[in-house]
């Protein structure tokens, strides 16, 4: 009997805990070990399922993680990214595979040859972003290729949104996952390549750069997302005149929370002296010249250079930024702060239902035409616990799972889904899962 | 005889080693050992005077650094700040005082109970800025309170320049210490005292928010730099509705360089993958959206809102930012690579002199009557190697020595010199080396 190994119970082991169960029950050819420092999150998500027990582990003790992990033949990791590599050590050491969902980091790219002389896969960024882009963006331009054709320009753009029918808010968005993440977003510079050109967008005007994307009859606001040069080599399409990856918001979001950036709020750096003595209201004022509590509403228009009939000035209202309600926290950094505050104004509610949406743009050229092909995937929550986002970032870890107890992944060492014979089975799996991209294609001369 | 130890032989310690030695010709009561990882270094630092000797010393080796402390009664360290506390703990362990340059850390004020218990001083922030700036504060400050005044506006700016007389460039700037230092000033959000209100100036915009500082009828862009709230209570001022610490700059320089910042040039996260390909134009290019090769001048102007004839282009210019010249160096940030073309346009050459100048501005009221007391500091370098850098961060540190091994500083713990025993003696001392204030004051209502 084979041994499947998840450390980490938290919210993206729901999907990805429930179709190693049915499988395992449908196969009997495998148990699960749920594995968390905290033992009841464990027990919580192995739910009494026959094929599967819950275990404490304290991960960063690694003589009880290789304990562990040399009684299963394949990890799955949801620990933090700084946490996989001594994972990856103990699986090499064990001869054990592992899969995570985070981007591969030069520690584990450093483990590719030792990986390969253990004959283990250590499968990285198998989530949704990076994960199911990958290998759904390369599905196509594997296609595309075959064909012959010539790849220009490709756009892929990810989000994590509030379901339509539970959007309810002037920002079209709500919390489905880190808020951190959310605050803290846009906090690096940007880099793509357009029209030939290696363009840096830095933080500072981020939300500025935006393009619309329409999926399924909504327009979303798409803004450049980090490094987008990184993967022109390994996605093979460095012919590619044009190349961005970006994230997608709610329309009118990036136009709202560019005036956050502007005034400076999310400053994850500065550390507000005895928030607790403080309002939101005399906070935000801090970072208006010459505002203060009188002329507050004033000074900070004619700072943003808007008005208060503005949409965006609207926005920043809903959010309570002019309350002169005390901030319950005492220590925080101004991001904490405003992020405190976004958490109760953006908060998903448990009977509301959160929704992933991806769109990849293909601009190529086929017997001296251009077309635009577009591919896009939808993919709403259940409930609360088996959301959109822990679907999506779960199944493909769970399905490479199965596909390496079957036996059916044969690459070893340190690896991305970027390669056929991963990438299609697990979106075969996606597929009867739910998890279905549909797409079209458009002549464009 | 008694020992010094000056531990780091690099710029800032020619004057400190000078002013040392001259001290122990006169009075034969002390030997100097300069040490240094470099021996080479530390040997033309003690330049065969008879009062010194140079050893090599590996700081970071507990053991080693140990043997050297016991072996002296005060030691000066000019090592990274990240490496005073260990300092600071062989220190406490021998019974040695510790004097250093450095803004005090957390973990050093944790040590002030146990310096205490073994009786020595840990004289931190005794440099220039900081340092200077605290002592001539400190006085001034304790001056007018003793005549009944109150202090209603405290503002003090201070800059390493170049000399008047080698200002040749349309920056009006040259490197006179770290240049990485300069091209990341202002990454921290800025926070002061504003007319009773706090104020957060966030780092796209620190450089627009600047106060013309006028000193010896030159005038200077005087921008806020980091957290200047800290002081408020150390310095005694908690009734001043304006507290502002901040930097000085040839007058024009904030203007253009905010320009770099919009641009985000100075991005040290950004890493510019094979920075060897690129040319500066390229470079610059990737900045600014729908810029090329050849239209470049043109659409940095739109993007940037200014004319070719505005003198920030101007400046823009003349750095060579437009230059399709190779960048020479690989593997850099973008702020390394601006880094690297600003040490060829700002160099300070050898027979050129740098500067230094202070202004501290008092607002106070005395007996009904509100008055702006200005206290101004010029120092200009000597030579080369006892610039006025070196003598305004050295000699401060030097002259604590002094006075400690002469017994008249009494203080023990963990200090800053904002005391009168301590800035009273330094100050004097300065005066007689040649660092002068002069002030003025006069009535404003």
């Amino acid at each position: 009997m084979k041994q499947v190994l998840v450390i980490g119970a938290g919210l993206s082991s729901a999907a990805l805990v429930q179709y190693l169960q049915q499988a395992a029950q449908a196969n009997g050819l495998w148990q699960i070990t749920v594995a968390d420092s905290n033992l009841e999150a464990a027990q919580k998500r192995a739910d009494n399922h026959p094929h599967t027990h819950a275990i404490q582990l304290n991960a960063s003790d690694a003589y009880e993680l290789e304990q562990i992990v040399m009684q299963h033949d394949v990890v799955l990791s949801l620990l933090p990214p700084d946490m996989h590599v001594p994972v990856a050590k103990a699986c090499i050491k064990y001869q054990k595979h592992l899969i995570t969902a985070s981007y591969v980091s030069d520690a584990m790219r450093h483990l590719h040859s030792d990986a390969l002389k253990a004959g283990v896969l250590l499968l990285n960024e198998m989530g949704l972003d990076p994960g199911i882009d990958h290998m759904s963006a390369m599905k196509v331009i594997h296609e595309l290729k075959n064909q012959g054709a010539q790849i220009h320009t490709f756009k892929s753009y990810c989000g994590g949104l509030v379901a339509p029918e539970y959007d309810d808010n002037p920002w079209h968005y709500k919390f489905t996952w880190n808020p951190r993440n959310v605050v803290l977003a846009g906090k690096s510079t940007a880099s793509f390549k357009h029209q030939h050109q290696i363009k840096y967008i830095p933080p500072a005007r981020i939300f500025k750069q935006i393009e619309a994307v329409e999926i399924d009859g909504l327009t979303y606001d798409g803004y450049p997302n980090r490094d987008s040069l990184g993967y022109i080599k390994p996605y093979g399409i460095t012919e590619a005149h044009t190349v961005i990856r970006g994230t997608l918001r709610g329309s009118g979001y990036c136009d709202a929370w560019q005036l956050i950036v502007d005034l400076g709020l999310n400053d994850d750096q500065l550390m507000i002296e005895d928030a607790d003595k403080l309002t939101y209201r005399s906070w935000l004022a801090a970072f208006i010249p010459d505002a203060h509590f009188d002329n507050l509403e004033e000074k900070l228009c004619t700072f943003l250079g808007i008005s208060q009939s503005d949409v965006r000035y609207q926005k920043l209202k809903w959010l309570g930024l002019f309350n002169d309600r005390p901030i319950a926290v005492r220590n925080a950094s101004s991001a904490q702060v405003l992020q405190l505050l976004l958490q109760q104004k953006w908060k998903l509610q448990p009977h509301e239902l959160d929704m992933i949406v991806m769109q990849h743009q293909f601009g190529f050229e086929l017997n001296g035409k251009m077309f635009l092909r577009k591919d896009n995937l939808v993919v709403k929550g259940t409930d609360s616990t088996y959301t959109a986002m822990a679907k999506t970032v779960g199944l493909p870890m769970g399905i490479a799972a199965k596909l390496l107890l079957e036996g059916s992944i044969s690459s070893r060492g340190v690896q991305l889904p970027l390669i056929s014979s991963i990438y299609t089975p697990v979106l075969n799996e996606l597929e009867a899962n739910g998890i279905i991209f549909t797409h079209q294609t458009t002549a464009t001369t």
